[in-house]
């Protein structure tokens, strides 16, 4: 079988099921329209830690070991970790899976991490590198507004087209084990910095990225976009999703009818006051395992492709005038009989 | 063939070569001890930038370039990018590989981001996931100093035991084409807390990760020491080899005769004033391509195990008082004849 479609992707020569997921949210999440599909919600943001960063470790910690714990498996079953999250040097990771004591490889893709998790956990299984793998990432509101934007104390006006950062973890187990998604293939992402300056307005800074990728991914296949359900990206929010369909009708592929954006779901952002929608590590992560997995294997989807979307921004690189260039990671889900 | 080794390792179902390397370096590097090795010395660290963090950047652009340029090699050639740096939300490899246009996966394990970096590349093309994959990682002593430590105006005192973050970058060529170095094997490092708070004793809290990969790795793979012609980690410096030296004994394992150390290598740390020796994202990433390499490829050594090192914090992890745990990943490269 040829593994090397187009120029972007892969078809896995062997399919990886995802044998379980566990999302942990915030109280805002929980409150939103999906919120009772997670699997845990969690009154305090603190998460009983005494910093937002410490909190979003112990989500990270919390969703890894409630995937584990639905399926009966001990951390020691698990070949290696693929985490990531959006604050520098990873750190909520670091110290989130920590205890695990497993091989890790620490990622970053900004929001679309989960994406880059799931390629490269599949890609693993799917060599025969391991038999089960996890991939987890988080992202907390409190922790990215104080990386990212403003101290949450200044109580700064957040203009409309901006997205609200998910407090939220979400952990899935990889493996051989037949269950009723597996991944397919993977289109992996390049960088694209179309010029947008405005930090605030990330849906714009991604939207191209996620174009491109979806563009790239139909071309490496050969199909359609009317040959999956569901075409899912991560957090780009209402101002990204125009821009994504508009871009997406240019390049020839109508994706009006069948898209669905992770950050529009988790909020009803008019009465919930996120603005464009929800964003982050976690946005896509919880959303995926929680909303649209049960979808695909249900055998009600049989195909989607997922397709979390990051702004490679830093504050640092902000600060220093740079632009906010976006990329986007994409994964084939489908149903198994 | 059995590629799953004990708990920790993999045997590469088919050998991956190292096609090129280059490295790109700072003036200080170029002053040192291995001066004569690199490809590009650049007598002006901001690299005609007007941020050390766009130079670093540059660094990339350049290492890259120049990899597959003496391979007469383009960029649409390589598959996939491996990339990452010390940054905050691994910035140099965003600006630095944009350009290159290609698939990418951002990778964060601190200075340990080449070993993870040259795991994930070499399991890529060893699964038949591409033909060619690059693996690049920087650092730079201005950027690495205002992110972690103290602005360099301060001119603050540095303890004898901390180590001088490199200014360099190192990229590497993967692929199936015959050569004479060859990585053969990997092992994944975890995450390792032993409750270090100096986080200007870095080799004192990667030093018991590098050794617990040391010893996992020869358990795994049935080996000892002597089996091969060195053990190089990335960036302990003097504090951290001692102990890893005497960790390693405790556990059965004699490396005194021959460990070596990049940051030990890199520079003359009396005469050069750096302390315990180089570190960083870069340290390990230029001192094993142009000064151990060689010794590779002209059949020299037949076998090398090569431990980057990475210690796990970030300005706000530490600044909340967090610990700094240490990772390290480790790759086998052999001689082929």
């Amino acid at each position: 079988m040829e593994m090397q479609v187009g120029a972007d992707s892969l078809q896995l020569p062997r399919p990886v099921y995802i044998m379980q997921t566990a999302s942990v949210v915030g109280k805002l999440e929980g409150e939103g329209p999906i919120g009772d599909c997670f699997d845990m919600v969690c009154a305090d943001d603190r998460f009983g830690s005494d910093s937002w960063e410490s909190a979003e470790s112990e989500m990270q910690k919390e969703a890894l070991t409630l995937a584990l714990g639905k399926e009966g498996l001990q951390a020691e079953q698990v070949r290696y970790l693929f985490a990531g999250d959006l604050l520098g040097q990873d750190i909520a990771s670091s110290f989130g899976l920590l205890d695990f004591s497993r091989p890790i490889f620490g990622l970053y893709g900004a929001c679309s991490t989960i994406g880059e998790a799931l390629s490269l956990a599949s890609m693993t299984v799917a060599a025969g590198y391991a038999d089960l793998v996890a991939a987890v990432t988080s992202s907390h509101f409190g922790g990215a507004e104080r990386q990212f934007r403003f101290p949450i104390e200044y109580a700064n006006q957040r203009p409309l087209c901006s997205t609200w950062t998910v407090t939220g973890s979400g952990a899935y187990l990889l493996g051989t084990k037949k269950t009723h998604a597996k991944i397919t293939g993977v289109t992996t992402g390049k960088i694209m910095d179309l010029g947008v300056r405005d930090a605030q307005n990330m849906g714009a800074a991604m939207a191209p990225a996620a174009a491109a990728l979806i563009l790239n991914h139909m071309k490496d296949f050969a199909r359609k976009p009317e040959e999956y359900d569901a075409i899912i990206t991560g957090d780009l929010g209402s101002v990204g999703h125009d821009i994504l369909v508009e871009l997406c009708q240019i390049g020839g592929c109508d994706i009006s009818q069948n898209h669905y954006d992770c950050g529009m779901v988790i909020f009803d952002h008019e009465k919930q006051h996120t603005c464009a929608g929800g964003s982050g590590c976690g946005c896509a992560a919880v959303t995926l395992g929680s909303y649209f997995l049960p979808r695909i294997i249900s055998g009600k989807w049989k195909r989607i492709l997922f397709i979390p979307t990051g702004a490679l921004l830093s504050p640092v690189s902000f600060n220093e005038g740079q632009n906010v260039p976006g990329i986007a990671h994409g994964v084939v889900i489908e149903y198994e009989p």
